[in-house]
């Protein structure tokens, strides 16, 4: 029986029998079961699709029609048809194929993603395209129930409504996205999958219609319209015809032959159709359908045991709330990665998960703090690039205490490209009047965190962490009393600004220099804005080294450059950190190791920089 | 009678009569009419609200409840009921009213605003507070039916939807947002708009079932069955009862009595409600009744006439349509202030009015050029920053060749706060890949954009420019083929690297400087990122000044010194830019001259610089 291997692309599905292809599908769940449980990866989401994404391939001719995967995460199945199956061991590791979807990977990867609420929009573009240039070509979306009401996705379902373009967004609805869903459309979803129900009414709706005598006037003008009425709200669904689309639905997911069936009538009405299926997440993998939000995200087989900052963050926030009954927490989406769970068992009625809406939180943030509450909005670096609008205008320029607690800043590994939080101080540093903070151990993030809701009463707070550390010695913790900059180590050669995980490394390059004769400060700059400028200006009579894990333009290395040219003070100044801003993944070590991050690289930089000063140039 | 100057607050209302409302109403459209006509401002939208002002403030009691007004534009009436009316006059001027609420303005602006969609979300975090402080208070906030899909407000709307928080969102439908409205949602509206047969449908229903009898059997269920449906979408209004919400309305806008009557209910329902209204813009002002768009935005009399860099952009743009069929334009919601206006006409069929979306705009924009099109998304540098995420996910990770016209780029004037685009420069020099232009006048945007055209044909590019600039020379536009910073005037003492706008005031400022003694080079930096390494190099050996209209921090002054460190080059270097990030409503002049970025301000900074450093320090 031809499997996986056989497959050159996903043509040759359409000559495999119905049988065979149920046997494809069994394969292809054996193959993401073994491959997510030894490299980590999404393994609830992607055997929730197996059925959905032949189904895709056989309906859709793509490369030339367009399949467009939401956020990526539920793209293995789709790599497993599309060439990657010999590939696919390589999965989330260096050099191999990532986890989400990636144009630079397969010409069957469409549009790449990460971040949710794009794959309407881009279909439409598309769409457009194909418009313009008179290209009969197709579009799907495959987007997830909890990203369906994203922002901008719901932007893009609205535009998409009246544009009469071939799209069919298919809904797949698992009754959760990363963790429960929340938010008045997934209630709205309950009801539809009530299928039983739906399809007796339906053919009660007929049999009552049908044997109902029509006596004229306006019993008839009545019926007419009923009749309009049934067919809006059950052929159609009244929240997408309302939108502009044609309903389909529910479909059973899993039903290889019912979802061929309704994607080929979808397709073929060409013009906008919300097709909606229903799946299980983990379907095929007992423990995963069980607690489908446990392997959401599975970690790779023998990665290094990480001790988690999100997870200090929310015990901390959780101590907090017991003194301090106006702490309350908000989280998009992100319950469990970002530490909030621990609030939130504990204080469910302080606790508010907005749904997968960055937007929305900064904003409520900003109107909780307005109420005089002390939120906390935590939320992953990557994911906060959506807030950015909103934090300069509901937060900043209100000057309210909202605090971001950014985690999985800096490199983040396995998940790569999209998730990498190397942007967070260059869209944060600038934000007038918000107080950037980073820690150098989870132990010192909680006294960050605690100082900074007694000292910083009145002004928003940003404090940024990594996923994870290494386990190993912190530096130690010195109170922000004692000194914004605590000096981990003193030389007279050079002093090293280390931000956050850096500080370990900077602590072992200035052993290694040592051995080369250089003695270097090491200094834990944990306070990134504003900028301590008496330990700045008095450390600037050496030469100065900063070490970020961020990009280094508009960085904290560029900040620093900024305030001593204020300052008048000309320093001889080395800035350390990502040259490259799209950092693919692989475990983070090694990324670090790649964007010249680790001790030993550091080390020589210093070197250099070092010898180039001294020579002058 | 009592009229505006009488009123203490808006507690007095609830003294007046109907037939003193109805006086007050005409009262306080005279009032603003003849404020907007001299000093500028949203007239349209304002004349459609004052009904709806006078109701909100009776039926809720300001400030303990919280009134939110989405974007803020359409406050005027709310200013002239919350004892602003004696300052009523000075709107827009320096030192004057806002032009949108302000917290900072008056204690009945519960949240500032000025970009769309986070009223909802605003008022969800008043009503959370107020629940976990157990205060009985209310929320209401008004949205604009453009504004309802606008990506944040209803990631809002669907988490309220499932609150069972007492927040009433009055979606005031004027069949527009700022031009005519787009999206699948304006269409189900303008059905729902058809009041008539609405009401006549809700009678019939009523006397249909009525007078069936009741069989029993399923043709009992059946018809318990269609007084639930009865009641889901006539009653609830099915897109919005999908949502959590009880549907009120369509309620005539101009009506008080019916507006305070449908008010009352929605507020005692204690629960989510969506109170729909239908207004006019431009009500009462025959001009404005007739353009409403023409009457969105008004000029201050007496304004400074200004050439539009907008429809520099605009015109280029149709003008590149008519040899290149592969140019394609987004705008969001913005046609006519961006310039785009002149496109549309040319080219219907490749022109995208994508609505309030900005994120969705960015995104379409990177699959249309992934199909091999040139798109050019025309948006205010301010509400760019909603589409921040996307240009790093979706465009500048995919390296795809979608061209960002940035324009409002700078301080816009009598908008002021949440208008100007003084961030720009910050979250756009750091995006990998992205070039960035600026150009020093409206010819040579036009240039800059064609050479874009065809020197950059693999990467993103933004092209930042004013909203206006002043009548009189530009300076020459020199080929980019030449020099990416043509040198605009020599001199051997210091060097002015100036942005934009800004090189004629470098001009101007070395002017001033030659009566000192002092000769400077000005140099038109209008390639800001990559930066030109060669001509920088070059100049570093003279002191530098750099001269932006962004904020200092991770702006262009900034980048330079960054690249220069990299260089391993130790130059002096003054960055003068935007010190407090939030400035103002004043004519932009004045903003200029009150940020000290006028010829004047900075020929003294150049002077103290030069000064303090043949000094040393």
């Amino acid at each position: 029986m031809p499997g996986l291997s056989e497959l050159t692309g996903p043509r040759d599905l359409r000559r495999l029998s119905a049988e065979e292809l149920r046997a494809l599908a069994a394969e292809m769940r054996a193959e993401i079961t073994k491959t997510c449980l030894l490299r980590g990866g999404h393994l609830s989401s992607n055997l929730g699709v197996v059925e959905l994404s032949i189904a895709l391939h056989l309906v859709y001719d793509a490369p030339r029609d367009k399949i467009l995967l939401d956020v990526g995460h539920q793209s293995y199945a789709h790599k497993l048809l599309t060439g990657r199956f010999r590939a696919f061991a390589s999965l989330r590791t260096e050099g191999g194929l990532s986890g989400f979807t990636l144009r630079s990977e397969s010409k069957y990867d469409a549009f790449g993603a990460g971040h949710s609420g794009t794959a309407v929009a881009a279909a439409l573009g598309f769409a457009r395209a194909a418009r313009i240039r008179g290209e009969a070509l197709h579009c799907a979306a495959l987007v997830g129930d909890g990203s369906f009401m994203n922002g901008p996705n719901i932007e893009a379902v609205n535009d998409l409504g009246q544009s009469k373009l071939p799209v069919v967004v298919v809904l797949n609805d698992n009754e959760m996205s990363i963790s429960k869903n929340v938010g008045g459309l997934s209630r709205y979803l309950a009801r539809l999958r009530t299928r039983a129900s739906y399809q007796q009414l339906k053919k009660d709706t007929k049999r009552f219609l049908d044997r109902i005598p029509i006596f004229g006037g306006w019993i008839e003008r009545f019926l007419l319209f009923w009749k309009g009425i049934a067919r809006y709200v059950f052929v159609k669904g009244a929240f997408f015809s309302s939108l502009g689309f044609d309903y389909l639905g529910p479909v059973d997911g899993h039903d290889l032959p019912e979802l061929v069936s309704a994607l080929t009538s979808a397709r073929s009405m060409e013009r906008p159709v919300l097709l909606h299926v229903v799946t299980k997440k983990g379907k095929g993998y007992g423990p995963a359908e069980e607690q489908p939000e446990v392997y959401h995200g599975v970690s790779p087989e023998g990665a290094e045991r990480q001790i988690s900052y999100p997870k200090a963050a929310g015990l901390a926030l959780a101590e907090l709330g017991r003194e301090d009954p106006s702490v309350v927490v908000l989280t998009a989406a992100m319950p469990g990665g970002t530490g909030a769970e621990a609030f939130a068992k504990a204080f469910p009625d302080r606790f508010f998960d907005v749904g997968l809406a960055e937007e929305s939180a900064v904003t409520q943030g900003a109107a909780l703090a307005a109420s005089g509450l002390r939120p906390y909005f935590m939320v992953y670096s990557t994911f906060l690039q959506r807030g950015y609008d909103q934090i300069l205008h509901d937060v900043a320029l209100q000057g309210l205490p909202l605090t971001l607690l950014v985690s999985h800043a800096g490199l983040v590994g396995e998940d790569g490209y999209t998730h990498n939080g190397c942007f967070d101080l260059s869209f944060l540093l600038h934000v007038p009047g918000l107080w950037v903070l980073s820690p150098s151990g989870p132990e010192e993030l909680k006294a960050l965190l605690l100082w900074a809701r007694m000292a910083i009463p009145a002004a928003p707070v940003a404090i940024r962490y990594a996923k994870g550390a290494a386990a190993g010695d912190f530096p130690p913790v010195t109170p922000m009393e004692e000194s914004p900059w605590p000096i981990l180590r003193e030389g007279r050669d050079c002093a090293l600004l280390a931000v956050g995980e850096l500080c370990r490394e900077a602590l072992r390059a200035a052993e290694l220099l040592q051995e080369e004769g250089i003695e270097v400060t090491v200094v834990n700059a944990r306070q990134l804005s504003p900028l301590p400028m008496e330990p700045l200006c008095a450390l600037a009579r050496m030469p100065l080294v900063t070490l970020e894990e961020n990009v280094l333009e508009a960085g904290f290395g560029s900040s620093v450059l900024l305030a001593l040219s204020r300052e008048g003070i000309q320093a001889r100044a080395l800035c350390v950190g990502i040259e490259n801003g799209f950092v693919a993944h692989a475990p983070r070590k090694r990324q670090i190791e790649l964007c010249g991050l680790d001790a030993a690289s550091i080390a020589r930089r210093v070197l250099g920089f070092m010898r180039q000063s001294q020579g002058g140039k």
